[in-house]
């Protein structure tokens, strides 16, 4: 196990009817927020009244901020950055999914900087200060409602980025699991992909000596699976919701990774997908995942045997390994199918005369740089063709 | 699942060497801090040296308090209270095991408050604010260095009495498992009971719809009971000290109970005999524990069976319910047995005619007030006298 430090200090407001609190937790924080969500799903659903409802009561102004798009833009944040300046916001409500949060972080981040927000990104300029954040969750699956991190996209580049600081972890989250009830069906899938991915991110990992968060990763997986069908076949179930919405900040607080090296190279690898075809970024994970698994797991066989047979629930003789491991990557495929969720670039409408550029873009070495992806692995751009090439059939 | 609230802010810096931080973390704490520990181990140990040189290094002062005794006197707690308003100082730093954590979140309440500190444990009283402490650990048990919680006794009344309220969260608090090393042997056992008992508190419950918190407390049992078998052999084993260290802390933080009722009774039951024969905390526990499960089993079947069959591997006929149930229990005894915890009342010296006495003050009847005890199922003084009747066989 390796040494690490550990804080989170996000307060987690869990269960029914949660987001009434919303006026009385912000007001805490401040007289005066930036009310920032999506394109309108919660005008629809009738949360965007009840936000509004509890803010008055409450007595917190708001200026609002809306038309976050899935993949968030750079162009939006600088709007939002433009708006705290002038209105002199110090605290942004972020109501929606992990694109929503993820633009209010950076918004946050942005707005006492004197650097360009799209340059801390590319350059990783720390964070030392940003505006605080709260948030009501709509979509579990990013797990930003209590991450460090945010993912931000430059349609003039095609590119998606992703940052992460300490000041960015929001203040608060409401999750009410009823509200998941209103989401697209898809919304389920792609949400499922995407916490499962923090973990494994975590979870296949060289460092020896993990058997706490081995087990925790372990039961977290089984968690998701296990609730993200029943949903799949009963969407209004409460208790199912809860379970994947309990899951998904689970996978991402930072906890399930301690002691542990992270991998984090299937993100990299999705998030060129995402920035050249807006593709959902679940969608885009439940492609790139087998292909990865399958390029690396020759460098840590035991890990992913005890994938296979501790998640995945794969029996067969200990003395092939390698087919062990096959079959527990065969069976987690055919949990993404049974999900509806696409393994190939050709579900994507992803071509194959893009890799080389998207792998090259992954690296970093389409733009004079370079960088090598993983920990499991080291992944050069060759290695990580080698893993698109894997998506293609 | 329940809803929840949660919020641990604690800042976790875990690995080794980490002690040398000490100085450096409570600067930004505060210029002068109570230093408090026990009776003299630190000394012995040379951990001492290395946080006076430490706290000296970051220009801290500081006031000493030592003499903590396992099972913490309020009586010190007094002599604490009345040093911090003296010298003025705002921040104690904890070194030790819980005893020593929680004598310093008893200080810690006190200093500002006009009720006598013993008052405020026997009745409850809320404390909205406190000093602020960190910790060293010295001693993985109780996860006190990230919970709310303080347990104190008084020899006037052999009382012993739990008391939680969030200013009683630590800000930080070190672990590094090698401090571990220098434990008397037995303090392991005693430690991996509770840290136990902790989870066990949690996981039997009669709430349902809890997956993911089944699926942890099941890891985090099953690591506990690993490691602990590991280092009852190899005492000096790094790797095996870091996951009960690292387990010890999940397993009170919080996390593993939210969404659950939780239970608490074996807690009660057990501080009775460590109020009025001084018994080790997780040696009480170890007792207490299996007569509990027993009593109480029936009350819900399926969380016994679910243990027996996930925690301590239990195969058998699922149609014969109840010898699943007993045979998971006897495999906790089993185990308790291995790692040398007593599981009589004869192995801890308690004669049987003081459990009728034990039975009406762990219920309160003794103090002309009632309480039931747990959750999962509700203990009236009579049912308390039967657990304890349990542990006399």
């Amino acid at each position: 196990m390796n040494n690490f430090d550990y804080k989170n200090e996000t307060h987690i407001i869990f269960g029914r009817g949660t987001q009434s609190r919303v006026g009385e937790l912000t007001k805490e924080q401040a007289d005066k927020v930036l009310l920032h969500y999506g394109t309108g799903s919660i005008k629809r659903s009738g949360l965007y009244d009840e936000v509004i409802a509890s803010l008055n009561e409450a007595g917190v102004e708001f200026v609002e901020l809306s038309g976050v798009l899935p993949n968030p833009r750079v162009s939006l944040v600088r709007k939002g950055i433009e708006i705290c300046r002038r209105e002199n916001i110090r605290f942004i409500l972020a109501v929606g999914g992990g694109s929503v949060i993820d633009s209010a972080k950076a918004i946050a981040m942005g707005v006492d900087s004197e650097d360009d927000i799209w340059d801390i990104f590319l350059q990783g300029k720390p964070t030392l200060e940003a505006l605080k954040l709260g948030t009501i969750l709509t979509l579990p699956a990013t797990g930003s409602e209590s991450s460090v991190n945010t993912v931000i996209s430059n349609d003039e580049d095609e590119r998606k980025v992703g940052y992460g600081a300490p000041p960015l972890r929001p203040v608060f989250s409401i999750l009410n699991p009823e509200l998941f009830f209103t989401l697209p069906k898809e919304q389920l899938t792609y949400g499922a992909s995407d916490m499962m991915s923090h973990i494994f991110e975590r979870y296949f990992t060289n460092t020896v000596n993990t058997d706490l968060t081995d087990a925790l990763c372990e039961g977290a997986l089984r968690t998701i699976m296990k609730n993200a069908l029943i949903l799949r076949d009963d969407f209004n179930n409460y208790d199912a919701w809860a379970e994947i919405g309990f899951s998904g900040y689970v996978a991402h607080k930072g906890l399930l990774g301690l002691g542990r090296d992270e991998d984090w190279a299937c993100h990299a690898i999705e998030h060129e997908l995402s920035a050249i075809y807006d593709v959902p970024h679940g969608a885009g994970l439940s492609v790139v995942t087998p292909s990865w698994m399958k390029y690396v797991m020759k460098e840590n066989l035991p890990i992913f045997v005890q994938f296979a047979v501790k998640v995945m629930g794969v029996d067969g003789s200990f003395r092939e390994q390698e087919k062990i491991a096959l079959e527990g990557i065969r069976k987690l495929e055919e949990f993404y199918k049974a999900m509806g969720l696409p393994t190939t670039f050709k579900e994507l409408g992803i071509e194959e005369d893009k890799i080389e550029l998207m792998a090259k873009k992954a690296t970093r070495i389409a733009f004079g740089q370079e960088r090598q992806l993983g920990k499991l692995k080291k992944l050069s751009w060759q290695d990580v063709l080698k893993i698109y090439e894997g998506c293609c059939k």
